[in-house]
């Protein structure tokens, strides 16, 4: 399992002395929309150059001008760009042109797919890298992630999964018996009195997962 | 009808040359989603303060999060955000209430939606400003641009209709014929020669098309 830190409704002073606590720690390092809007795409390159060691995913949700915008993504720094699973098929392909072009990697959040189990097989065949089993951020969005995380590995053969959506240490384990490639923590992480305690934490339940015979 | 000029993939110097020039014959500045990716959302404020007669648009294509990233672009200085027709309601109706809070405007952007026109009929409900007929980058996604703003049109009874995609002179009049309240014209301006000569032929446009009795 990978643990991936988003950083979305947080300062850029903030979010730096953040990372230099936890970089050690966690495997992929996103810049969410909100983040990337306020700040510019230049903090990808930034965070590139100040931790060689983190994979840095650009959460841009990429909806029209898949190639093009996967690309500014990518020339920016990122290992790793979002295309919405809602967007057209020739958008998706676009992304994944850009990825292979440049041995980067494209997620395909589910984020509102009306069938997210079926729309995933069809990202998968469009060659996503993988799909990212998001619930969102309104009120009530966060109830079927476990269903939607079942069906979602139980219909996919290759693509790698991504989990996100309000996880904190108390979700984690639940999440992890589905074994996904990705688990995503951003606020209980970002709003911790304790951070690298709290990444600790998911950490400690990772290892004690993978423990389990 | 407003003209709205969109900035998409153009430097932020040529930009703000381009702006200087044409600033008195257009209504509505919109930087689009790879614009705003690329220079933050500082560019809205920037632009509100320097040509305080356009109305600014941030192409921000909201899919999460609707009341607090429909406020980022709000705070920044923006008159209208985008959201993405194919978001939750819930999103949709985040944004909308941000905008009721501000007295701003909240465009949904009908790009990829299974039903454009019966989708539009549940933005309205929702309460958006209006809805945006876009046909999207992709190659063939503007082949049906006219089906779609003559259904989408018939279908909604209150809201603004805005439509965008590849728009050039020889576009508009089929376009006017419908009587859209916003015109959006990205490339066939920024790339043009004769960016000045560009804006007045479509504002001679629509001069034309009012006269028709």
């Amino acid at each position: 399992m990978k643990l991936q830190l988003a950083l979305d409704a947080i300062g850029r002073r903030e979010a730096r002395e953040l990372v230099e606590k936890v970089h050690g720690s966690i495997d992929i390092l996103e810049f969410g929309t909100p983040f990337l809007l306020g700040n510019s795409l230049f903090v990808v390159g930034e965070a590139k150059d100040a931790f060689p060691g983190l994979e840095i995913l650009a959460d841009i949700k990429i909806m029209d001008g898949g190639d093009y915008m996967a690309s500014l993504a990518f020339d920016a720094g990122a290992d790793y760009v979002t295309v919405l699973g809602v967007a057209r098929d020739e958008t998706i392909a676009g992304a994944v042109r850009a990825a292979e072009r440049t041995g980067k990697r494209v997620l395909a959040d589910l984020l509102a797919t009306a069938d997210p189990a079926g729309r995933a097989v069809e990202l998968e065949a469009l060659g996503v890298y993988g799909v990212c089993v998001h619930t969102g951020f309104e009120p009530g969005a966060g109830r079927d992630q476990l269903q939607m995380l079942e069906s979602v590995s139980g219909a996919i053969t290759r693509a790698a999964v991504s989990v996100a959506g309000g996880i904190s240490p108390s979700t984690v384990p639940a999440i992890l018996a589905f074994n996904p490639e990705i688990v995503v923590v951003g606020g209980s992480i970002t709003s911790s009195s304790d951070p690298v305690g709290a990444v600790a934490e998911i950490r400690a339940l990772a290892e004690n997962e993978r423990a389990v015979p």
